[in-house]
């Protein structure tokens, strides 16, 4: 007879029906039965398609967490608490976990991966970053004996989808957002997104895997999307470039860089070409070389099936009694955060100046004295208003730029506050 | 005190020493010790640059296969025989076993499964495909639930290259291929290569993992590169798209269309921007939709690499008495090939025709006459000799653009073998 395995589920939103839909379907070819034993909800009426029996369903998520017949707790309700609670709750009681919980991860992952450890469970978080892709999985079990020297995400399907309309239709930053809402891609408080805080939550999930780092994520510098331009993808383009929400952590050293912010990328990347909703992670390994992982970063289908892979494979080594793979997350590399005002990068600037002789030169003196070389400038047209002035830099210190750019902001020639997005040329 | 699983290598070439300078350097993490026992090779006296005990070190490959304190049998040596036989005694003595081969895979691959299964030992192939990108691994695990649709893949680094050389640098295939030589990502002898083989053996591997089909090589449609021009990559690139040596296997109902060819895709496609000697593979499953997978498929370093990612898997495996994955190998979808003449494509032609008046039309006749509608055509520059007229065309059936183009080929006004492309919209 075949082992069974009890499953329960906290959240029976988009995901949870999604992840109920497929465990009462079956789960073929495992050499064991996934069995559904409880499903917990504040709103347990309104049909969700998918047939649960009645006795299962309930309002109460310690039912869930406190069961004796199930194995692995699913958390998909989001947030810090009561998710937290349930969680360590769950693990108390010797119960497996799998969560989609990026703020939770980002913010209490080492204090779950402890306690789990010390009960000897397990935690899966595979639907936690890149959705239906596996790149937990990828990082965890693929390279797990390869340094990651470098590691490049395009994360957030909302903001992707935002500066692929904006680019190539023209849109501007409020217009794509609007239609990004309009086809379901953005939220109705669509701040966590355009602002990379989503980026960044899983940003920090990802230093935590690929290089055993604990982060706050106070710590990680954050930009968001707020401020590009149609006009900065189309000077992107000229100088053969285009614009991305990038999360990127780089080895230099025995410290880290690890920041969210807008990059220009170059056309002929691969992360260039993730367009819409699709996210993208690019990781480059001492041993492999760069290694890239796509598809849809969201959605409710995708994050289920990354759910219930997780379910599966916890189930599987709960009954082979294998030591939890938890344990390799819980050795800190010792890697240390680079400040942000020594990460060294090419910068794009754009300016808004006065069309009048001599505006190139004040603008160029200021970035000279702080040590910032010129690779390209593009001024276009004339007019009585203010131009902009667009120019590539070679690689800068950030707190130079940030100095410079003050310094020139104060000219008397400049009209408007100065663009400046980060390049990153992924090689 | 740790468990200690005992591996042997045969096969001491580029991956095996890096293999076992991996295992000798020690694997960290795993909750076990992977002890390096038996090296077989022909050659034992040439320096690898690693320090292996003398006593490991033997000629005979049948005292790594046959000793005691091996666990697990890694095979690298390549080619059906002996490598077949020796993972044969290797499972029937109770080893688990992993290869590279996947020559040997593609045609005996269902035959070491079996056994493997009846012993109930394992076999790790996941650098067979990809070489160091993690794709089976994410097909069997990360997918496992999953129903896979389509699957596309650039699986051959070398004709990459060459594609890749030729379209940005415009040179022959032949000045292409010897660049490919001396850069040292062809062989002496690129026949496997170039005509598509290589990438077959790997189509043949994926159809296993991902459609539980078993497939014999010689059923596959397989074309190769060899007569791909500089001229038709600059057409392709005014029609928009990009040639790839793809693998394609395609869900049409109860049928797979499986083949190996070069194709245009589109250039804003992911795939059309997998450059220089890089593979990728994307899948389209029925929950995820598209996914793709990118890296270097071959180099000594990130095949080693996945090599001994499979060894500690099985290696952990085997400890905590897990049953064997093989078993999911073993399942026979029963789907059937579609026959190459039923597959529905675009296609690309390029004619060598006279420039006379009335040639176009007596070409679009017979295209018409076969049901086969012209979607753009490209006809440049007057000579007094033959000029390349190039369309491209809506959906038509493989049959009937043979037929059509062995009657095109013999107007009087055809001067030289016309070039059919096959297109993948790849949506």
């Amino acid at each position: 007879m075949k082992s069974t395995v009890g499953v329960g589920v906290i959240g029976f939103g988009k995901v949870g029906s999604e992840v109920v839909r497929l465990l009462v379907e079956g789960i073929e070819g495992t050499g064991f039965r996934l069995e559904l034993r409880r499903v917990a909800d504040l709103d347990i009426t309104t049909p969700r398609g998918v047939e649960v029996p009645r006795r299962a369903l309930t309002t109460r998520a310690e039912e869930v967490v406190g069961a004796e017949d199930v194995d692995i707790v699913v958390e998909l309700i989001g947030g810090i608490e009561p998710a937290r609670s349930f969680l360590l709750e769950a693990i108390q009681r010797g119960k497996d976990v799998v969560t989609a919980n990026k703020a939770l991860l980002a913010q209490c992952g080492d204090e779950l991966f402890q306690a789990a450890w010390e009960r000897m469970v397990d935690v899966g978080f595979e639907a936690s970053v890149g959705g239906g892709i596996p790149l937990i999985r990828a990082i965890r079990e693929g390279l797990a004996e390869e340094r990651i020297e470098r590691l490049y995400g395009i994360l957030n399907g909302t903001t992707n989808y935002i500066l692929t309309r904006m680019e190539e239709d023209g849109l501007s930053f409020e217009k794509a957002l609007r239609e990004a809402q309009e086809a379901g891609y953005a939220e109705a408080d669509p701040s966590l997104d355009v602002s990379g805080r989503d980026t960044l939550q899983k940003l920090v999930v990802l230093l935590r895997v690929a290089f055993g780092m604990s982060v706050a994520l106070e710590e990680v510098f954050c930009e968001g999307i707020e401020r590009i331009t149609p006009q900065d993808l189309e000077y992107a383009e000229e100088f053969g470039y285009k614009v991305k929400l990038l999360a990127v952590a780089h080895r230099v050293g025995e410290r880290v860089e690890a920041r969210v912010h807008p990059a220009l990328v170059p056309q002929r990347a691969m992360l260039a070409n993730v367009r819409e909703e699709f996210n993208a992670l690019e990781l480059v390994g001492k041993g492999v070389g760069h290694q890239l992982f796509y598809g849809k970063g969201a959605g409710g289908r995708p994050t289920a099936r990354a759910v219930v892979a997780d379910v599966v494979a916890l189930a599987g080594r709960r009954l082979s009694g294998a030591t939890p793979r938890v344990r390799s997350l819980l050795k800190n590399s010792g890697l240390k955060l680079l400040p942000m005002k020594d990460v060294i990068l090419p910068y794009y600037f754009r300016f808004l100046a006065l069309d009048r002789p001599g505006v190139l030169a004040q603008i160029s003196r200021v970035l000279a004295e702080e040590g910032i070389s010129i690779s390209s400038v593009i001024q276009k047209g004339r007019a009585e208003e203010a131009v902009p002035v667009v120019m590539m830099t070679h690689e800068a210190k950030e707190e130079a730029v940030r100095r410079a750019v003050a310094r020139i902001d104060r000219l008397e020639v400049i009209r408007g506050r100065t663009q400046v997005i980060r390049v990153e040329e992924l090689c």
